[in-house]
Formats: C-alpha cells, sequence, structure tokens
C-alpha cells in the first residue's frame, strides 16, 4: 500500500516573496505539485508571489473559480455552485495525495484567516494528511507600511469584511479602539459612511497592495473617488497606554 | 560624516525558527549588533529563538526590564519607570545608529502589534533610519495550532488583552463573532468568567507556546485550575458562511 502524501495548506504572506517563511521557501523550492485559486483568465496572486522560486519541473493545478461577483453572496446559487466547485479541487487533491505525492496549495497572507483554502480543508482533513503552515497576513504588511503601531496597551481590534451591513460596521467600528477592514471594492461608500456614522473617517488609512509591487499609503480622506484594487486594506490605528 | 546606520525592528514570529521570514532570517545572518528585551536574569524568548542562527561576532545589547508585575500598571510610577528605560534603551541604540551600525532590534510576533519596540520606535524615528519589518504573530500560529479557521465569510475578529476589566471583556465576546484573547496570566479567572457571561466559554480553546517547544492545546473548559505561561493565548473560532 501507498503511504499518502501530505497536503500543504501553504500560507505565502501579504505579497513580497522575502516575506514569507523559511518553512514556506524550502517547501516551495521542492515542491513536486502545487495548487492555487485564480479567476478565469488571471495568472493569480498566490501563483505570482512564487514566480522564481519554484521549480521548473513542478506540476501546477490551477483552480479557476466559476464565480466571482456575478452572483451575489446572498443568492442561494452561489453557494451551490461554489460547493460544487471546492468538491471537485478537493477529489483532485485527494488523488493525488492517496497515490503518495506530497502537494503544496498556495495561500494569501495566513491560510485561517478568512483563506479560501479553509473551504478545502474541511473537505480533506478526515482523508488524507494535511498540514497549515501559517503567515503573515495582509493586516500586519498593511499596518507596518502605515509606519504607525496598530495596537497599544489594552487596546481592543476589531476585524471587518467591508460585506457586512453599515450599521453592523458602524456599531463595531464605535467599540474597538483599532479597525481593519477588509474586502473593500464595491463596499467602499459604505463603509466610509460606517466610519463617519462612528466618527473614525478622520484616522483611517488606505493601503492598496502592502508590501507588493505598486504598494500605496493614504490617509482614506485624501483618497476620495478612488477606485481601489482587491488588495486594499483600511487600518484605524489604536491609541492606547505608551509610556 | 558618517552615513546613518538603521534600526531595524525585526519581527521573529511566534517562536518557531521555521517560521521567521526569510528577510528575517537574512538580517540576522548578517548582524553586527542586536538588541533585545528580557526580564533580569532571564535569556528573554526573542533571544532564544535566533539561537543558532546569530553569528558568534555580533554583539548583543540585552535590554532589562526594571519592572514587569511588581508595581501595577494603573500606578503612576510604573509609566515613569518604564519611560525612563525606554529613553535609556533609546539613547544607546540612538548613538550606535549615528555612528554608522546597523541595528537589529529582536521582537516576539509582529512589532507593531503589542509589542515593546513600538516604544523604542516611536523615540528613534525622527532621528535615525528605522525600517518594520512584519512577522507572523503569535495569534496566527495559535489558531493554526487548533487546526480549525477562525474567520469565515463576513465574520467578524476581536482581539482583547486579559487586562480590561471584566464588563468590557464580557461585551465585546458577545458581540464578535470570533475571539483572540492575549496577556493572559493572572487575569484568567476573569477572562472565564468573561467568556461564560458572553456564553462563549464552552467555544473557547487555550493554546500554550504557540508553534514553541511544549505546545498545548485544550479546550479552555478542560483546563480547569491550570497556571498558565505567559506565552498563551485564548482562540474562539468564529462560524460564518462556508459553502
Ligand atoms: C479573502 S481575504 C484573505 C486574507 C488573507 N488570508 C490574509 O491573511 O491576509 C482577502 C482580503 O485580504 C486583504 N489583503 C490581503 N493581502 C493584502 C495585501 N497585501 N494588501 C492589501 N490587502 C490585502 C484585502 O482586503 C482582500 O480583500
Ligand atoms: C506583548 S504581546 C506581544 C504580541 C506579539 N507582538 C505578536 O505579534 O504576537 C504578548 C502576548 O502575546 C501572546 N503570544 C505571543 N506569542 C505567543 C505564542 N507563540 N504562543 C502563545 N501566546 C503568544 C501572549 O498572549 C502574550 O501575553
Amino acid at each position: 500500500m501507498t503511504t499518502a502524501g501530505t497536503i500543504h495548506g501553504l500560507g505565502l504572506g501579504p505579497g513580497d516573496p522575502d516575506l514569507m517563511s523559511v518553512r514556506a521557501d524550502r517547501l516551495l523550492r521542492n515542491a513536486r505539485h502545487v495548487a492555487y485559486f485564480r479567476k478565469a483568465g488571471k495568472p493569480g496572486q498566490a501563483r505570482r508571489i512564487v514566480d522564481g522560486i519554484l521549480p521548473e519541473s513542478t506540476v501546477e493545478f490551477p483552480m479557476e473559480y466559476p464565480v466571482t461577483t456575478e452572483i451575489h453572496f446572498s443568492d442561494p446559487r452561489y453557494n451551490a455552485v461554489l460547493s460544487d466547485f471546492y468538491a471537485d479541487c478537493t477529489t483532485h487533491l485527494r488523488a493525488l495525495a492517496e497515490g503518495g505525492e506530497d502537494v503544496v496549495v498556495l495561500c494569501e497572507g495566513d491560510p485561517f484567516f478568512y483563506g479560501s483554502f479553509m473551504h478545502l480543508y474541511t473537505r480533506l482533513k478526515d482523508h488524507v494528511p494535511v498540514q497549515v503552515v501559517p503567515a503573515i497576513t495582509g493586516m500586519s504588511a498593511a499596518w507596518t507600511a502605515t509606519g504607525m503601531p496598530v495596537t497599544w496597551g489594552c487596546d481592543v481590534l476589531s476585524v471587518l469584511m467591508g460585506t457586512l451591513p453599515e450599521d453592523d460596521l458602524a456599531d463595531h467600528m464605535a467599540r474597538a479602539d483599532a479597525l481593519v477592514v477588509m474586502k473593500i471594492g464595491r463596499n467602499m461608500d459604505k463603509i466610509r459612511g460606517a466610519l463617519r456614522k462612528a466618527g473614525r473617517y478622520d484616522d483611517a488609512w488606505l493601503v492598496e497592495y502592502a508590501s507588493m509591487e505598486g504598494q500605496t499609503v493614504s490617509r482614506l480622506a485624501d483618497a476620495e473617488g478612488r477606485v481601489t484594487p482587491y488588495f486594499s486594506i483600511i487600518v484605524v490605528h489604536g491609541q492606547g497606554r505608551r509610556p
């Protein structure tokens, strides 16, 4: 009987290859099989990070999202289509592992922090060995880019998705000391509204492409009317006790 | 005139040297000067992580905390003593940099996330070049160790310090979907009480020494009466949308 291979959910960090872990770097340089999500027709950010690190001989398995924004996530079809997609990906990865092959699944940032890999993980973990390698999150790169610490003393940090309703956003924004907002895109106007309601708008910073080529850092108030890319994060710094 | 050296606030990650970034590894292998915080008489966790990586020739500058828990942080003397200590450390580091030397300051986890380096950073940044290298946080290693993703879909994550009053803790615990509690130590009973009030106690996990030797993972409810070490984190996982 073949010993099953291991599936590695490999966190690559925020984008700069220099910020991936020593373990990630080693796993990639020895990878026989890699898999990664991407939108149809796009190279995929996770794949781009490892350009020049993967051996030529590595076999690649791109997993192309069937939907992204065409169907709203409140539509029941959204869940059904995605669920089938994850099941198909899982079937392929599981077959590789059961055939004795190790597979590295490339993950942006930290895999267990709002990552797509989690959907494969829950479907794989009871069948084949799965190892998850944590990584630097996009938000760590974002607050580092602002040049100001994000949390001091007893500060409360809340991490919010721009997909939440405006009132929920405003409510959390008013209660926490430090804030991170992710998944911005078309939710920008709603997020601005919520920050204003919570009295936090003037303290908000927008970081695009944190640690990647094209990184920008600006006060959110100075970026009115700007269309932000997928890789955008809003940071409001805490002001806690500092001796 | 000498060109000023750079002070690197270098995040080392959660403890496993394999989880530090490629950049951190490279900076350490070439370090002429390193500085790090520690308690008097202890080796210091940050220093321990880099054992076997630092060259023999590196000059070390241990910065020994004058107080830790002897004076309560609400006592005005606490701030005064710490403030003098940080000023002294800064004087030394600044003199090195002004003399043209690069210095690597070792930081546990991510430097800008509740890190002690932030107190040096604010005192140095207007005088000499300072570069901060983000890193994997202790909480990323902790949720990875539980084997369960921490946040899904639109989950709100709140990061709380055990030093907060019980009612504030309970309030935030009831409102967020996913929770991380750090700085536990003597605050454990208060934290347990707050989790119970918020109805989250049975879903809480305790991770000690995440990614370090001696790592443990248990349900908090199964760890009653246990004295937890400084490196302990409580995680409550979010239960958001998952296709
Ligand atoms: C599906 S989440 C994945 C988060 C990732 N697992 C992490 O640990 O950062 C995608 C969101 O992360 C944020 N993001 C991740 N990396 C980023 C970066 N380098 N710069 C800016 N935003 C980033 C953006 O807000 C984006 O909408
Ligand atoms: C002063 S904060 C520093 C946080 C650090 N800068 C980071 O990014 O994780 C210290 C607290 O971090 C938590 N912590 C950091 N690393 C940890 C680890 N590897 N395992 C468990 N707890 C850890 C503990 O709760 C500890 O009380």
